[in-house]
């Protein structure tokens, strides 16, 4: 006898990447690779027994006024979430009746398609272009099959690349829908671009903004996010679709305490970009074909090579050295690899490791 | 333009308790009185920046781990959440078709109608008996309107009543659905009585067990729950249903360290009891009927007096003296008051204020 729903027994759940020991060297779910603030450690350092024994603040109005005053927005147009994925989630319970598809770029997120199977929506899924960008119909496609809500992952990933805000803006202005733009990688963007989507939120009602402490932050152990946009999005999500306490206590005060050191993030996202262009540098010379990446990884076609044989068994080999990097199963992505950007130290250690395994095969190839 | 849908939009939000300052005497949302376990906050102290940056385990597998050593069962027999919230919600998505009913005994907790709203389930409801119990055709009015989850506060909220073993084995074996026992206040039953429902899991195989540490392990700020029962109704939550990373790394640690101070939880349980023991014969001897409650709260009617006019007048005049209890505008309840068990000092406080509530009214009279 089962009891679960005949849709959920079909269906596949999302597979996060590996979470090997601390010892590892771990490229593969795009965590920062610098530690948080010291100011957030020492916030936590001085969470009180107090703070655990009560419940925390079911709106989280602190966090929010914190995120609100860095956006230049309303508290009232921010909601904070467990996790980015969470936001995700509550979009679809509270914008898309079931039966009603979802509009996504493919590939995307594979969190996206898991959601939208949960919630019986239909992908309406638009192939981006050779240069892994939107293509110019996809919102026409997306409105014609009656999509309520399109995310848009933005840097995109698994490629790393950035729709500019033109065009952004041209989708809001013609989506019939709702149009999430899932910013999990924001911070990372070359600073010079100036992109900033949040100044759309005051003229086009249907942007919701997904924003993570995950990368940006280093506080993808501590499961915070949040939600900016129209207050008539988000106060549905806040007042009626939200579990009641999502967003625990810690989360809160050290969520504000990373917004409140900005010159330790701007310095840590520099270090980012800086270590992106020498990794995006090393690779090229061993032969692999490198997107241009606005992220924290790369994603990387990997070069034929008597060393490995594709990209699964690179992704394979890699691992046996305690180098985990992220391979898909999926169509586009099969001869990739994503490589989160590590430090210095971690991707020296890749590049090295990738000389020696093309080394040593040619070796033996020669011998 | 709203994006919201329709039923979305037509539904009320659960309210959770007001949350006033930490100086208020807060006896309104059934926190523990004492604080967490050294070992809980000496666990936190020793949180390193590394715990933070990575990703959790998405699985919580050690936490698992301790949770199934503490009940005998085995980690795939255990779901840990975001709370228990968490996992009411998760039986509403995986176990329950959208307009089909779930049973609930009425009254109950207010977030159940909510999340079967946004759920978009009706209610089978059952009015508890006048002794707060479930009347004996409960299993089979949910079997005839077709529910396919039923839930069955134990202790009971708001009354704070308990079902015995064979009452839950009954509808268990009779009720054709998911029958979710919610045991947030599990922890402060009498000891003598010997309660545990763990033991019917290996025979129900529809039996799911929720539990807390926000009130057993006065970790309400932490947000930290988990599901016990039969691997075909734990699999489909942990594998698909659930948030990928919905419980974070600091919870995981302190849930497992709460869990391991058994010294601790049973003392503080012990003093829960005692106090319930004594604030119950303050109220009865100031004319409070109070119902005999297994729970870390008390559910009292309260008596007509000239200090006020009703039970609601009397939460706000308790209020404005920084005591807070619950008052429900529900029917049973809107002449009662929920009290949640207090310090020693904290229902001295109280019961201080009650006396002189009634006595300067009496005086106000008289003169």
């Amino acid at each position: 006898m089962t009891y679960e729903r005949t849709h959920i027994e079909r269906m596949r759940g999302y597979q996060p990447g590996a979470q090997p020991d601390q010892l590892a060297i771990k490229l593969n779910t795009n965590e920062n690779p610098l530690p948080p603030s010291p100011r957030v450690l020492n916030c936590l350092a001085g969470i009180a027994g107090k703070t655990l024994q009560r419940y925390p603040d079911p709106l989280a109005n602190e966090f929010r006024a914190s995120v609100a005053r860095h956006h230049g927005l309303g508290a009232e147009q921010v909601i904070a979430t467990n996790g980015g994925d969470e936001l995700l989630r509550l979009a679809l319970t509270t914008f898309v009746e079931p039966g009603r598809p979802i509009g996504v770029a493919v590939p995307s997120y594979g969190l996206y398609s898991v959601l939208a199977a949960i919630h019986q929506s239909p992908i309406s899924g638009v192939a981006l272009t050779d240069a892994w960008r939107l293509p110019a119909d996809a919102t026409d496609r997306w409105n014609s099959e009656g999509a309520q809500l399109a995310i848009l992952t933005n840097p995109h990933a698994p490629s790393g690349t950035l729709e500019p805000i033109d065009a952004i803006e041209r989708v809001a202005a013609k989506f019939r829908g709702v149009i999430l733009i899932d910013e999990a990688y924001v911070d990372f963007i070359s600073s010079e671009l100036m992109h900033d989507a949040t100044k759309l939120i005051k003229e086009y009602s249907n942007i919701l903004i997904l924003r993570s402490f995950s990368k940006g932050y280093s506080l993808a152990g501590l499961r915070l996010g949040y939600g900016i946009g129209d207050i008539r999005l988000i106060s549905p999500m806040i007042q009626k679709t939200k579990d009641s306490y999502n967003v625990d206590a810690i989360a809160q005060k050290l969520g504000a305490a990373a917004l409140d050191d900005a010159e330790y993030a701007r310095k840590s996202w520099q270090y980012v970009r800086e270590q992106r262009m020498l990794l995006t540098s090393s690779l090229s010379k061993l032969g692999f074909d490198v997107i241009p990446s606005e992220a924290n990884f790369l994603l990387t076609l990997v070069p034929r090579n008597a060393g490995w044989h594709d990209a699964r068994d690179l992704h394979a080999k890699l691992e046996k050295r305690q180098i985990y990097v992220r391979w898909f199963d999926e169509d586009r992505l099969r001869n990739r690899l994503r490589i989160s950007i590590g430090t210095s130290a971690e991707n020296q250690t890749l590049v090295s490791a990738l000389e020696q395994l093309r080394g040593s095969d040619q070796l033996l190839q020669s011998s």
